[in-house]
C-alpha cells in the first residue's frame, strides 16, 4: 500500500486512533474508551476474542466479522492477531448536554437528528449550520452513517468543538425518549406540507435523511409532521446540508 | 508523476480538455472554442506565441505567464512548446439565456451571482439550489473562482444541464448592466439588516461572496441592500452553499 493511498484512506476514517491486537483492544474496553468499531477475523472463537465480543456488545460497539485479507489491508503494524479496533478520540456528548445547552440559553430545545448522513463533509456542514442557527445539538446514528472524521471537523469550521454531537444506536427509540420530554419531530420529505404553513415554534427535533434514500420509514413514522421545501426546478431535492439550513432558518424565522 | 497524482490533479480541473503546443492552441481559438485559460512560458516572444496572446486577449481568456517547471509539471504529453491551454467543454450560457428562462416561466428574474466561490463542490451545490428554488441562472467570474469541474457537475446533481451558468470577467460591470434591466441586488454579509425584514420580492440578483473573504468591496458597493442571516452560535457564518440556500428560500417564501 503506497503512502499516498494510506493518506487518502485515513482521510475517510473517523477521527481517532486505531488499535491492533487482542490485548490493546481488551485494554481499551476496560479503560472505558469509546471503541467505535471492532473488526474481528471471521470464524475466530478463542477466549480473548470472545472477551472482546462480549465487551463490544456491552458498550454498543459495532462488530464487523471480516476476512484475513481485509484485516491485513487495514493493518498498519502487520500484527493484528485477528482484531482491529477504532477508538474515538472525538468525545461524543450525551442527550443531557443538549438539554443543558438549551436550558443555559433559556430556549426551547432545538435539535437536529441525522438519519444516516454518509458524507463526512455534509455532516460537518450540518453541525456548523446547527451551531450558527442556534440549535442545541446534533444526534447521529452509529450504523450506516459518517462519524466525526477529519473532513467533518474541517467542514464544521470548528463547530464540533462547541456543539453537543450525540451518537445513538436506534434513532426511532431516541425520538420516543425525546417525545416524552416534550419535543415535537418534523422530518423533511417531498410529500409533506410546505414548511411555511406549519407551526415550528415549539421544542423541536428536525430529522434530515440520508443523501440518497431520504428519511427511513421507521423514523418517518415516529415524526409528528412531514414538512417539505418547495421545489420549482428540474432537480427535485436540495443537497442534505442545504436542506438542513433552509429548514433551520424557517424555524429561526418563526421563533423570532 | 504517478497515475494516482494525475487522477487527483484532474479532479480539480475544469471539465474540458487540455491542449498542448502552439498550433493546437491557435487552432482552438480560430475554431471559436471557449479557451478558459492559457499558460505561456514566461519571456517567450516569438510569432506564434504573440498570435496566441492576441487571440487570448480578443476572447477574454485569462493568460498566465509561468515558468518552464510549471509547464512541465502540467504537461501530459511532454511536448508543450511553451503553451498549454484549457478548453471548456462545458458550454457556458449568456445573460440572455437567464432572461429567457425567467420569461418562459412568466417570473421576475431571480439570479445568483457568485463573487469568487473557489470550492467546486460549493459551486455545484449552489447551482443545484438555484435550480431547485426556481432561480433562473447563476453568474460566476472568470478569475479567482472555480469553473465547472467534474466535482461541480456531480455536486450539482445534474442541475448544470438545466441551469444557465454564465461566466463574466467583471462582476461589478455585470451588476451595472443588470440594474439597467430592472434587477435589484442584495449581498449577504454579517452587518446587513436581517433578511426577514427586507422586501426581496422584486426582480433580484443575490450575491454570494468567497468562502473566506465574503463579498469584495467593489461588488458590495454596487449592491442595493446588504442582508444578513441571523447568527446565534459561536461560529459566525454558514458554509457558502448553505447561506445561498437559506437566502434563496427566504426569497421563495416572500414571493409565495
Amino acid at each position: 500500500m503506497s503512502d499516498n493511498f494510506k493518506k487518502q484512506k485515513e482521510k475517510k476514517d473517523e477521527v481517532g486512533s486505531v488499535l491492533e491486537g487482542r490485548n490493546p483492544v481488551i485494554e481499551a474496553f476496560r479503560a472505558g474508551k469509546t471503541v467505535d468499531k471492532v473488526y474481528i477475523l471471521d470464524g475466530c472463537q478463542d477466549g480473548p476474542v470472545k472477551t472482546i465480543i462480549r465487551e463490544a456488545k456491552k458498550s454498543d460497539t459495532i462488530i464487523y466479522f471480516v476476512s484475513k485479507e481485509r484485516l491485513d489491508e487495514m493493518s498498519e503494524t502487520g500484527h493484528h492477531q485477528g482484531v482491529i479496533a477504532r477508538v474515538a478520540s472525538y468525545k461524543y456528548a450525551e442527550i443531557e448536554d443538549i438539554f443543558a445547552r438549551a436550558d443555559a440559553r433559556g430556549e426551547k430545545p432545538f435539535v437536529f437528528l441525522l438519519d444516516g448522513i454518509e458524507d463526512p463533509y455534509n455532516l460537518g456542514a450540518i453541525i456548523r449550520t446547527a451551531n450558527v442557527c442556534g440549535a442545541h445539538g446534533v444526534i447521529i446514528t452509529k450504523r450506516n452513517a459518517s462519524g466525526i472524521t477529519p473532513t467533518t471537523v474541517k467542514a464544521s469550521a470548528g463547530a464540533v468543538e462547541h456543539m453537543p454531537v450525540v451518537k445513538v444506536t436506534n434513532l426511532s427509540r431516541t425520538i420516543e425518549e425525546l417525545k416524552e420530554r416534550g419535543l415535537w419531530f418534523v422530518c423533511a420529505d417531498m410529500d409533506g406540507e410546505v414548511m411555511y404553513k406549519q407551526d415550528l415554534t415549539g421544542p423541536i427535533g428536525v430529522v434530515i435523511g440520508n443523501e440518497g434514500e431520504g428519511v427511513s420509514r421507521l423514523v418517518r413514522e415516529k415524526c409528528d409532521f412531514v414538512t417539505s421545501i418547495p421545489v420549482k426546478g428540474e432537480i427535485e431535492s436540495l443537497n442534505a446540508s442545504v436542506a438542513a439550513g433552509v429548514l433551520a432558518y424557517e424555524i429561526v424565522r418563526q421563533r423570532m
